[in-house]
């Protein structure tokens, strides 16, 4: 698929969700009373166009890649981390791996720029653009053409995995540094200067945090990035795990599937993917609130609300998987909920 | 058991609780990443003595009374909508049904005194003491021995349901009119007016709220409970159904198992239960915040921070099930995720 295809995302089936509203005004229960979770059913009832949605197949795509950047020191962990921890991934011994088996959801692990030899590893999606980033302090982290390449393999993923049955995305996500990207696109949409919501990621103290914040802005400064211009921003201090996950977004939500999305790293992606696609946003869903300093003003920017707030800042889609079981328990109780008519059960005075 | 037995509650097991924490530095994620999972999943081990705790069998005990305070017009409901609920459970039509399945909970129903005649119920545990309350505007709600036998009964179910096998309780609830005992139990233990916490119930409009608080201060003015003596409170303005929950609470605790608080009735019910047995609060797992009005003021005043805050306002134990839902995945992630040694990952720099 092109981009220009890729970004024509459907309107909401407005029918499908009225008749989900409908029906959660006749449950055995108080109107409202199951709060965000009917929202959530009527939401997804209008991006499926089916009033009683069932969310079967669960995926979650953590993408991985490496960044250039942490040549400048910006992450507490070596980067090596990052194949070491995708070998965890398909082992299955990480927390993805854990909470995608309690809400039952298939883990798809993608390489889309590790900067290390995976052509032996089994269960692994290839889509590597490159081994990591450049360095975004010294040029662009990435070709304009290299960032469509990686947004169109994200979309291939979830195109490929729809053929397995996909009925909501979870998105996920590792590359050791790559808050650090994140940070500067959030910076870069909302406006605000990098201190400002910058944090430690997987652990920096106070003066590696600031120093952070400093390698933020000397990339901003030096490639200027154009803030209405998203494959821009993207190209120039973004990743291609974020890239891919772009695609993902776009791809699930262009097909009628619900988009769950998970924390900093993510969310970073669901800025781009909406800057593309403004006709994005209905099919969005913010899994959780992570305690990753600038999460909140991207969240705002995103005027989205996330159902959980766990002071959880793990990444990998840990907190989409999550808030996946609450989607699914959401439709369960849209669908499976007796009515007062057929419980028999009296209306209000 | 004798209420004076059931109110001794062992202390936490410190050192399965360090070992827990101890584990959950060695596993594959920066530490403190998984937030308040790590934290359930500490205080699980401290409460169940066992540093791997598994919630294999998880039970959510929905007790269902009556109340006579209804005579004052303080419900959106009918009264005839306890015992229709209460089949609707029994055929596992409503809310709660559907996400006990959702997070493989059992539902165990109680009629602790509901007013109809329940005998020809399948599948409900009798334990009724009467059928329905005094209504509490003219005298107290029940006598204090009928008190201590509703918490005993209450301990009785759990008793019978650890026999089959019970990792974590969940308490849910059914009773037209209970969020006026349960504000009023809150008005009194926390000092507040009624006038402060009162809130809509399952409907009532903003006339019905203030005569709703009007009620209970006239209950509160005619009995004089005594707020330091819980069994007082609880037989003046309290419920069949709370007192029950008071004792399946101790008696899950008594035998170190965690207790999920669901919302604002299941909350007063855990305001008598921990001023009857202080040693109960490193039992409680607060679910949710609720919706109605008074919750947050009672969660203070337990000094218990809920897991969840998704706008809910039904009872029944579905802030409870999805709550019971984390905690399981807190515990799988303490007992599966690969240490860094096993998974072969480098460390923090």
């Amino acid at each position: 698929m092109e981009l220009q295809q890729l970004i024509q995302i459907p309107p909401i089936d407005t029918s499908a969700a009225a008749q989900a509203r409908a029906r959660q005004e006749q449950l055995t229960k108080p109107q409202g009373s199951l709060g965000r979770l009917e929202e959530l059913s009527i939401q997804i009832a209008g991006i499926t166009g089916n009033h009683r949605p069932q969310l079967t197949h669960k995926t979650i795509v953590v993408m991985a890649g490496d960044h250039g950047v942490v040549a400048q020191g910006v992450s507490a962990f070596p980067q090596e981390v990052t194949p070491q921890m995708v070998a965890n991934f398909l082992n299955g011994g990480a927390a993805i791996n854990v909470l995608a088996r309690h809400v039952g959801a298939r883990v798809v692990v993608v390489d889309m720029g590790i900067a290390a030899d995976m052509s032996e590893f089994v269960g692994l999606v290839h889509k590597k653009i490159q081994p990591g980033t450049n360095d975004f302090t010294q040029g662009p982290a990435m070709t304009r053409e290299q960032a469509v390449q990686a947004i169109l393999a994200g979309a291939e993923v979830v195109e490929e995995e729809l053929a397995r049955g996909l009925d909501v995305l979870g998105t996920g996500e590792m590359g050791i540094g790559n808050t650090t990207p994140a940070t500067a696109i959030a910076a870069i949409l909302t406006g605000k200067d990098p201190t400002e919501i910058v944090g430690p990621g997987t652990g920096l103290d106070e003066a590696g945090v600031r120093h952070k914040a400093e390698v933020i802005r000397r990339g901003i400064e030096l490639n200027q990035p154009q803030a209405n211009d998203p494959l821009d921003v993207l190209s120039k201090v973004g990743g291609f795990e974020i890239a891919g996950l772009v695609g993902a977004m776009l791809a699930a939500a262009h097909h009628r599937r619900p988009v769950v999305v998970d924390g900093f790293i993510s969310t970073a992606a669901a800025m781009i993917a909406l800057s593309l696609a403004p006709s994005l946003h209905p099919y969005l869903i913010a899994a959780h609130r992570s305690r990753e300093r600038g999460h909140d003003a991207m969240l705002s920017w995103l005027q989205l609300n996330p159902l959980l707030d766990l002071d959880m800042r793990l990444g990998e889609g840990s907190g989409a998987a999550l808030a996946i079981g609450l989607a699914d328990a959401a439709c369960k109780l849209l669908d499976e909920m007796a009515t007062f008519a057929e419980a028999a059960v009296a209306g209000k005075k």
